[in-house]
């Protein structure tokens, strides 16, 4: 059964920048199976790759490698990882990308709010990428995603153990990440995380913050009122509020735009009152 | 020799959801052959959906699986569906997005004209998804393309036969499409129904259905006029008119964009007088 | 191991163009993995085409075959042709997309400014495509990405020789490439070639255009002035310059695109005094 490497970065459509790395991957593993999950991640937009790639991960097979590539600080100190965790390795830049995967693993954060370094935690094992023997040489200093990167990805694809890239280390790091907070006054306060295709509006609030009983609950976003949860999109008529496929509530508007209607953007509030 | 599984969506290029398709699809076949055609058909178009697909099927090998999920109902009342035709299959809500591979094969309509239901006709079969030891568990009402076509298209791609996926069913719903029709005076006015990358305007005249000699013939769009039937974009200065790799009627402009220099929008009018 | 086959069009992203190849391909060579460059080189932009192509194919494993279809002159006299180097085979029309890479091989050109016909040079072998029973049948006039090129390459990738496509030619079309040159007062003065995703002034200075010493170079672009060179996007502020992963002059804005900062746009000047 051919490995499968999924690839994520912020290249757009527009330069063969994806296609070299899969040229450098097909070079050293050619039965490797490759799978686009995004490559128009907003240019630089750590927390928008990391968001996107905890919502899809979980979906690919057991041992899935997982490539992602946004990487502002490229050629500098900021250092290469590996995370291994017991569904899937990931290959990424150590700035903070993979924090929504980190988290599922509720380990504790250990470091400063600008950039936590948080202990992989139990389950968790991960490496610095180190061992330039791995790599292509030379190395250009502004594309590693095709020079340590992506070689890394194939090696690892076929079976090299994950101490042979480099040191194990205790800590990644990870970004503070949006978290839904109680007001004084009780109101439930979330925010916008990402903006899907559709105009979808989704939230860092997730069904298990909701209270049991939705039915008379309102949801406050901008001068918009939602009363109780939908299942579906095509229900009611105006914005509706539901359980979106990635367990998060979804602000959404049954043939058109949440967001547009709205005017909300990545960050906005939204309130919730039982 | 590994099956093929062609993805169509209105999906777009910036979130994970295809990806997701994929990952489910290969944890079932991890053999499957998956192949993009479009993923930025306009939000919930079905009918753009629907002929995209009829211009590209038989292109592929025989007994391809096309995914097709355009799908503004998701998770309310309306069927998800396979139908087989003598040289594929397609996996798809039952909303109208295989009315051209229907059409095609030249099958009455029985329904009304806001959503004809049609039998199948000779050749075809089609049975509704109701069998959910097939699905992923549980089934979010949101994204049933990951949840239920994904698993079903890779399932009948390792050979599980049509019946264990639900119920056959005698009709499928048929979109009305637009046709040709001749005006009064013998004018044979034809509609534009899609516009392509590069402005070229496609329109639903087929060769069958112009004069044996188009020396004379003139189209009109417009206030543009042009007069017979060219072999190349490259013939010629201007707009020209030939037919297309779909063998359709097709207005373009050398060099150009025929969309751009006339205006016209999917459903304008265009009149052939000979 | 299977043959790689990579497309790069400017079909773009909203058609089934692209997929119509890749039906075609599998139709004839099952095993063959398909690898996307870019399908959205500006509507007939050779140039663009033939110089993103060049900066990805040496990243492929050796006798990838690239199939490069941005072909304004479909259905006319314009020749189609295989293009043989010792790392890979290109399948294109002879409409100066190869340009770069025939040049890589400093050949030299024996033809015209406006449509140069270069010696294929040493280490190169050329075929056009004449004979018909590599083709689908018939052949629509607006589309041999489909029913000729990507047949043709599909059945190369089986070990079909090369002779047996059509036959031997001497020389290939080279289009005039932009070449940084020495102004009187000594002045470098080099051209942007292509702008990627981010923003990033690609030119066509290499570093082996600069002087030894970068330290005390200027590098001027519209009204801004760059002092010496870095090694990272990161370094610095404002805008820098660097030798980007294709080995080009490369200019940058740390966090922001030099694009629209400086207003350049492909074809412009830069001046790099010492």
């Amino acid at each position: 059964m051919s490995a499968i490497i999924t690839l994520t970065t912020d290249f757009g459509q527009n330069d063969a920048y994806v296609a070299a790395m899969k040229g450098v991957i097909l070079g050293i593993n050619p039965d490797a199976r490759l799978v686009d999950i995004c490559h128009t991640i907003r240019p630089q937009n750590i927390l928008e790759a990391a968001f996107i790639l905890s919502t899809v991960y979980e979906f690919f097979p057991q041992r899935t490698i997982h490539l992602v590539v946004v990487d502002p600080g490229v050629g500098t100190e900021r250092r290469a990882i590996i995370l291994r965790t017991p569904v899937a390795d990931f290959v990424a830049p150590d700035n903070g990308i993979l924090s929504y995967i980190v988290q599922q693993y509720s380990i504790m954060s250990t470091g400063t709010s600008t950039k936590p370094q948080t202990e992989p935690g139990p389950g968790l094992e991960a490496v610095a990428i180190t061992k330039p023997q791995f790599w292509r040489s030379p190395v250009s200093p502004t594309f590693h995603g095709r020079d340590i990167f992506a070689p890394v990805a194939a090696r690892l694809s076929l079976g090299v153990p994950l101490a042979d890239f480099g040191e194990v280390i205790n800590s990644v790091t990870v970004l503070p990440l949006p978290h839904p907070y109680r007001a004084p006054d009780s109101t439930l306060v979330g925010h916008i995380i990402h903006i899907d295709t559709f105009g979808n509006l989704i939230t860092d609030i997730r069904s298990s913050d909701l209270p049991e009983i939705t039915g008379s609950m309102t949801i406050e976003i901008g001068n918009h009122v939602i009363s109780g949860l939908s299942n579906t999109y095509a229900e009611g008529e105006g914005l509706v509020a539901l359980i979106g496929s990635s367990g998060h509530l979804e602000i959404a508007l049954a043939g058109g735009s949440a967001c547009a209607l709205t005017g909300a953007e990545t960050g906005s509030e939204l309130r919730i009152r039982q």
